[in-house]
């Protein structure tokens, strides 16, 4: 089993990567998190992986908490059963909340955890790719509110995270694909070193090959770990983390989540890179692209109503006055910040993949 | 215009104390909040001081959002309101929301700021006299959720509070006696010097005389300015401003809130005292007991129902693994969490003031 920090002061965190959930009651313990544990995951997450979770905290007492999967379930709705449940067994303030499953169930149970008694302790175990090298990283949580992504929501960071890299060979090949979206996006943001890795590593990583999951999940959660420790509030450098999303966030929303957020993410880094051409920065879009496609991700999807695409992007949390800021990759490596993007560079971005 | 500092590292903020809310603009500048604001309020605190307010704060942005009053609008829904007319402005990360009113007001304002885009500014104008002496000072907010108190919330601390100290003599003397309950418990935490200034002012505090007024006011934030300073999250020492609120808040909810709040704290006071006889300690019962009847407080309530009572404490957020916790006073500024507290002595606390 190995183990890196996520360094935040007091608000520190291990995080685990194991195959299987052995060793998980010893993390727990060892983080000394309270003993009453609420689990929150969905129906079919459970049936995986139920068992074996069970089998190492016996020593604990475990409630379940099932809420069915998908984007709409990210509501205050959710949340408030979550919250009810819990009184309805007596969790108090030396209670934990454990996510089980993927980013949607984790920024739920995060956010539910931050709040509940004005915050009790939190785990994370993600199951899928995404959420492994990307959402349980960095204690963003979070629910939606009328279409607007994680537009409610709390910093809060885990008390430890533990990932399981056996449960991503029970992800069908289009949810480990989507995961692969966030892996590139660390590529670009950490520069040629990493993102030539990916690419001597695509087919490993298509095979999902154990070492090469193990290396390439620890080095995302690395360069997370390392931007979050900057800045755990997103008062600026953290920004660059939304690489690719604030142009996925408006795909996901424009086809009512028919692409998954890792696709969207993938085809916003390639928005990304033609915004960036535009004011004359070269992103390396071509090799992006390659990769993206070698890594069995869509490069296109069917054009959206520009009008609708733009209120959206208005709405991201990163917009400020109704000015659109985007993060943009100037070259591999070399991710900024940049306000005021002409509304024809982000023309050039959407054109860049509507069929 | 007087200012005074509650010290929490980057977290600090100013408190100040005015007639009137002349110096309100200034002092939004001088602590840099956004300039796009959200006021919430009652009806009737809005036709009290809205023009006012709206006359300060004529550079700013400004937007009105009106809640219905009272402890049962303290809900996840009425925040959702808050969320939903704020996306409805598009209202962004640089806005802040500013809460114009008691308690209530302050709690669900904090909680929606604390939570819309993971945390916006948030400013405190409190206009009841137990807004000013307690709920606004010390990052608590929160909202409730099937009968229990403040289950849902966060710690998040205002960018500043600032007191006016004459909108204390609009309210009804029911109210302000109210709030009196809080001001004797921290006549208890202080100790003799303090307990005694109280028992001397008591008629100029009952004539709401400015100068009374501004220096007891003044003490109160004091005094919990230190203890927040000292344990921000409530993890040992905060809890000693709970005291009188366990038995408190079991009586609002036995009296389904017929009991105001601090006229809640204030029996409770008396509970906590006799509790602490119980145990063997002298907490100067006779003396709180006669402040409180000098400033206008119940010291009797219906008896209740012995079950229902201790069900309700169990749920206390104090609790843990169903065992009550108890601050209680071991006498003037010496008051203690204790753990374990029998039945028996929460049964003396009762009948204290049970007729």
């Amino acid at each position: 089993m190995e183990k890196m920090e996520v360094q935040l002061q007091e608000n520190s965190y291990p995080i685990y990567f194991a195959e299987g959930f052995c060793g998980l009651g010893e993390a727990l313990a060892a983080c000394k998190t309270h003993p009453k544990i609420m689990v929150v995951t969905e129906p079919k997450i459970r049936q995986l992986f139920g068992d074996e979770v069970m089998r190492e905290l016996a020593g604990f007492h475990m409630v379940w908490h099932e809420i069915p999967g998908g984007e709409e379930e990210k509501s205050l709705q959710t949340v408030a059963g979550i919250y009810e449940h819990l009184l309805k067994e007596r969790f108090d303030r030396k209670s934990t909340l454990l996510a089980l499953g993927g980013g949607i169930v984790g920024d739920i149970t995060g956010f539910a955890a931050a709040t509940f008694m004005r915050g009790i302790s939190f785990v994370q175990l993600p199951t899928t790719l995404l959420a492994q090298v990307d959402s349980s990283v960095g204690g963003k949580t979070g629910v939606n509110l009328d279409g607007v992504k994680n537009v409610v929501g709390a910093f809060y960071q885990p008390k430890l995270v533990f990932a399981n890299l056996s449960a991503l060979k029970t992800l069908s090949d289009r949810d480990y694909a989507s995961g692969l979206g966030e892996v590139v996006k660390y590529g670009i943001l950490e520069g040629e070193a990493f993102f030539s890795l990916l690419e001597r590593e695509a087919d490993a990583l298509l095979r999902r090959e154990e070492a090469s999951l193990r290396e390439v999940v620890a080095l995302c959660c690395q360069c997370k770990a390392r931007i979050v420790a900057e800045d755990e509030r997103e008062n600026g450098i953290r920004a660059v983390l939304n690489l690719g999303h604030t142009f996925g966030h408006a795909y996901e929303a424009a086809t009512h989540h028919v692409v998954f957020h890792g696709e969207a993410v993938g085809l916003g880094l390639i928005s990304a890179c033609a915004a960036a051409e535009y004011l004359g920065k070269d992103a390396s879009r071509g090799r992006v692209t390659a990769l993206l496609k070698k890594l069995g991700l869509p490069l296109t999807l069917p054009a959206g109503d520009e009008k609708t695409m733009l209120a959206a992007m208005q709405r991201d949390k990163k917009s400020e006055d109704g000015k659109l800021r985007f993060v943009l990759p100037f070259g591999l490596g070399d991710v900024r910040l940049e306000s005021s993007v002409p509304p024809e560079a982000v023309r050039c971005g959407w054109e860049a993949v509507w069929k």
